[in-house]
């Protein structure tokens, strides 16, 4: 992920520096396991762990240098690291990897890295969520219009409108945990994971510590439908994130205004054009979520590996596990940000469900008819006849609202008495489940009407 | 899905009467909940229900094509089938459906054919799981190479090969539960879904009794990222399919031999070359494999559907619902029918163990003498030494196996006594940790060693 | 596909009764040049060519049923039809198929199927074209709002968006015409694609004849790269049909209104909402590009055969091939009558230009500053003040155009005259270069202005 | 792409300098052409020349940290350059992009990257051909066993194997051909690509003289479609490479053994087990393909820009042009390399062609037995039988040979010449039509057997 998509805090997951400290953290945890169950001296399990500790806690740029250097040599980075880590421990770290693979180390660090970026995409789920819940509340009662195919159905509420999306990232949230769960596996079980040379009680003395559990089968390598599903999981939340950002960028179009991207003040490009206020966050958001979700076709391409293990994964996930956790993690900051910072405009919204004359009521006015004893094909007729006027004559001098038209027909006046007219004009009955669908929602029902 | 890949059971889920019958249960159900909240006369509900049950009982081609032919002229399913229902119902027709739109039916139903599809799939995976784990039962102690990037590495269990793929399919299956409860979901709310013209309790009604939940927030329609999570569990399924396709592929090569697919006697095609017994079922479930996953990425484009609906999912969906559901089907069912007859040769795998002149032991050799006392170092190049003089002259006049080799060297000879070198050569000492390991992935150790 | 999305003519190519046709016109070549080139007695030849002819003309279910019978015994499609044909033929069908291998049939008629299937989708193709073209034409010179970010910029002209549209697909006709180069080959090369019993001339005969051209390499298959490059066109394609079904979406919105789908008059659904009308065909044609795309990664999927051949992509491209023709046929059908018949509203789209109050021209109004000698910095703070004057009085009663600002505003007033003001605020200098860019995408410059 | 498989001399393309350089260089042709055509003085873009020339030959460190500076304010990456820009150059800057957006700079400039990246690209797919010329040669008459479904089937050449590779990059290299020619166009048209304040010339000169040709109709963007069919072209080409790598793969598995990866001397990670020389290379290439494809969906996602242009596009561009192209470069040189060392070994494929008992040949002895004039039937059952006997014993005391068995056989040795069986148990027949088969592919037909 290019540095403009990403955070420090996600990176930092990535970085070989926090590689190298949990393949160290697994390598002592499983020599102290080991000094537990007997194959290794706690002396020198003791050793290694304090003259370990004391290396990674000095950890620079040179150990770095270092061990690029021996895997220069070698080409292999965990015997690289070895190596490094022997010339810090001294002669117990012959006590170090014993009976342990590579990939011992490696699908249990990526476990481990995964779960922190998870915990990290968890937290930024929150943030999301605790906009849209605030600005749920806020405009629970902001009528606006609903829209079905891009075009006026019946009033709605704004609030719903965002309720329905903070149910969607409970959801993804739930999703996320799923995944973790998937991921959060360790395996210490040594050459195509027959534990030939390895007592299990280490495997689990290590992903306890780790908050990891053991792996059931590992086949020297974790097996890769977990991975898969993970990518999955991440694909679905950012199809949850364009969903929102599709939203915002039509209510940001000229043509409806009906809320825009918080602009910053010294935000230049547009300085001539006032109304030149690009929902250009959402757009990138639309764009990141393409990027997030392209993780998920390799990802399944991973599961079938030859036999115990080949290494065909390994390249995928060198990619695609950093730049779909930072993209994710960069698209959910800056999507809270946008949601709390949205500017939203009610009046516009007020003013685009009577911009067709009011003929978005016309199934109330329906409803009316039918209550007043009108045939279903009668009520039809009628309804339709004063819909097509309003709406032929819309925006020309001879234009009257539907109310008007209804108002001016024998057949509805001499029915339906005007109250009766008026209230089905009006918007506000759409809002009448919304305490109940926001107690579900929510789990409060929010300010009342 | 073409025929040659569709079961009927599948196909009849996705048929157009399966989904008359569930339009008209829900109309039904719908109409019955409004009769208990007032909105509908009880008489009427009971002729809905009495003479709607009768017709669906009674129905045929000829109804299909009565409806066929309203569609033809209305362009909308769901009010051509409201028509013919009204045909058969009489005057009460004119409270069904009262305050709802079509979406109600169509994603309710939806939900239903997708519940009444996932339930016929975990059946299919627990006929896989059933094959898996009989197999891996019978050949716990079949000894096999364990093969990293294709090359013999140590030696493992065929049973445990099979574990390994039977927690995976155990994987599986919670993920597709829980798909299963993704879209196991009821929408009856009306345009937008703001409930404004229908009581939310007939929505909870209907969901009772069909087996879902309310959607907390439909608008309209049940939101789309349910349906992807879905899609994407079918993909993760598939892609375990696929692993153990490729397994049994590898395993069927003519240099490898150490099982076949079950042929039939009468099967055609190489009736003069006998060894031509192709993995044409696995090969195929590979190709299904990669059909089913084909789905993810539409399924993942579909949940950003504008404001509160477009209709751009349904052409998509009127595919991959059946498309992805049926090939699933087919290839969970041919592969535990594979899985069950699959022919396995242990004395080919033990011999091909043995086939690189015993090499593969050397790991044992090595903590054998390090066991003795010898330095890692020492160690190494002593075991090198007689690895590489038996791989060079592997199959030549001069070849000799591993253990004649080390027992011709002096370094070793005079270290390790010769029960201990037979020891380390002896490949069921890769066997010790199967009972703990089937233990966890089975929940019983299986028969002793 | 759906019978819903299929036409009779692209499904008929994918009919059984075709395959059959085509196998036995390369049974039928290869036997004919077999006798050319010795192999075959010449009055054999001669007799599979009549009585074969004979067979295929008078086909029937009764041979489909034939055919499919011994197929349930044999279970191979190309032996089936081979068997069946000689009880047709007699005794001289033992010169039939001599020394080739089912994939040099399967493969060179899926060449020939393939390539009926795109000359329909070029004839498709044109269709589209020409409904673009007439359009453009049509509206070379309709002033509409330029957007970017669905935010107003500046004026451009309808015709040209069409334009742009137009060289799209002049660019995916010559993409499919390259794809149809791609998979129109022929490969009668036996087993393992070694000419070992057949002699390469067999090749060039049935190739030339078929209008295809021999594989250079064939390994019993002809190479899968092919496929996979072709629908990887048909993936292009597919999206260049949603961005123009996305831009009719947007035009049609209730806040545009610029065009709209052709309505059917009979059509139902909206009787009470007259301006319910749903561009539910571009909708359609949405999900009909995610559903062509998603073909493109099972067809990559399928080029890795293992060594000479293997059968993974066989169900693959048994459902892909007719799923994304088909599906493209019906979708490209679709679009060409949607945008012959679209709705298109000229003062809708002028009326559009203005309602941000004339701010879209501040740009041609810079520049006449600019040219009256102010400085770039100068020019752009007298501009934005009298634009954001106009902005934020948009709509109220103190509201004021942009040019009755600029002409209050004795910064302008005094430097530029009313003309100069006038001829800024005229969309129709956006129009200039269209001569020349009609000339560019249709080879003629179109009416003059 | 991470830095592991990133060569420099691809990622130099991607570096900021090598795109601020191109910016350059269009703003300065831009107003070159500007003067040329009377719309900016002859002096001034002489000086915008030769200042930015100067300032671009001095470009440093300290340059790049005062762009980003820049555009921390800005929050616009183009506004920052030419910012930077007029700080070099002085006040003739005012005459730089005049007229012009920051489309036409981005989107002319990732048309140079791009095409800078294909020819690298283009010369990457020369060093493959050639390694695969080479060896296919080098191995022209090296017999080895055609595999069908991982199954012996009859015997190939070698060489032919690596033909049938080099005819599909002889492909791949035809189809980046076309790719490049897709993407290479320039758009300097202005807001909306109206060209309503530029000159359409100062399009064609720039086009002109950066190798690329000017778009028929931009919308202020090059439209996407083009990079859609780039990005495809790339996802097939690495499937090429995936199908390569799976065949040296599966050709060094420990039962074939028939090539070997070239590994290096001082190579650890396997002392003690010296058969353990892992197929690292194309098992990290079938990954890196996985990757490389990952582009093709976000690229076809891309194409559906709303009207004139919205900013989607970007954030998926600017991670995988950088990624799929250095990705595609760094895999393609890797396979140029490990295809000129691969380790082949002819002895290995010869005794796996009789690994079988020779049974492979059965083909070209039941038409030795057709053309001894048996029918087709009797042919099959003698050679059957015989095959099956050889087949059944295999590697048992009693196993003969097929050639034994057939000799054997009274039905086969009265009738067979002892020359004619041992001419059809001759694998070089299966080599005859080599001189041909390379006179396509490569143009000469090589040495003759």
């Amino acid at each position: 992920m290019v540095p403009r998509y990403t955070r420090p805090v996600m990176a930092a997951i990535w970085s070989p520096e926090n590689r190298y400290r949990i393949w160290f953290e697994i390598e002592a945890l499983a020599c102290e396991a080991m000094a537990e169950y007997g194959a290794v001296p706690k002396d020198a399990a003791k050793i290694v762990r304090e003259k370990g500790d004391a290396a990674m806690a000095a950890f620079s740029e040179a150990d770095l240098a270092r061990i690029d250097e021996i895997e220069a040599e070698t080409r292999h980075d965990v015997i690289a690291f070895l190596t490094w880590l022997a010339e810090k421990v001294g002669p117990e770290s012959r006590f170090v990897h014993l009976g342990m693979t590579s990939s011992d180390i490696l699908d249990t660090c990526l476990a481990v890295q995964l779960t922190q970026a998870t915990d990290l995409l968890l937290k930024d789920l929150d943030d999301v969520l605790d906009a849209l819940r605030t600005r749920a509340f806020e405009h629970k009662h902001t009528l606006t219009i609903g829209r079905s195919h891009g075009i006026h159905a019946e009033p709605t509420s704004f609030g719903l409108k965002l309720a329905g999306h903070y149910a969607e990232f409970v959801r993804n949230k739930e999703r996320l945990e799923t995944a973790r769960a998937e991921i959060a596996t360790c395996a210490i079980s040594g050459a195509v994971g027959t534990f030939a040379h390895l007592d299990p009680r280490v495997e689990s003395y290590v992903a306890e510590r780790l908050g990891l559990k053991p792996e059931p089968v590992s086949t020297q390598v974790i097996p890769r439908d977990r991975h898969a599903a993970y990518f999955c999981a991440l694909g679905v939340i950012a199809s949850g994130i364009e969903r929102l950002a599709i939203e915002v960028r039509h209510l940001q179009r000229s043509e409806v205004r009906e809320a825009e991207e918080f602009f910053h003040k010294g935000q230049k490009g547009s300085s001539a054009m006032p109304h030149k206020r690009n929902p250009v966050l959402t757009e990138n958001l639309t764009g990141l979520a393409r990027l997030v979700r392209s993780a998920v076709i390799p990802a399944l391409e991973n599961v079938s590996l030859w036999h115990e293990r080949d290494i065909s994964h390994s390249s995928v996930e060198r990619n695609i596990c950093p730049d779909a956790t930072i993209g994710l993690d960069f698209a959910l900051a800056r999507l809270a940000g946008m949601m709390s910072k949205l500017l939203i405009y009610p009046d516009r919204m007020a003013a685009n469900i009577e911009s067709l004359g009011g003929v978005v009521h016309s199934g109330e006015v329906l409803l009316a008819l039918a209550r007043a004893g009108l045939s279903r094909e009668d009520a039809y007729r009628i309804v339709q006849r004063n819909a097509m006027e309003t709406w032929t004559k819309l925006g020309t001098p001879e234009g009257r609202t539907f109310r008007e038209n209804l108002a001016a027909d024998p057949e509805i006046s001499g029915r339906i008495p005007a109250e009766t007219l008026d209230a089905a004009m009006d918007s506000r009955q759409h809002l009448k489940a919304l305490d109940g669908l926001y107690q579900k929602v929510f789990g409060e029902s929010g300010p009342a009407l």
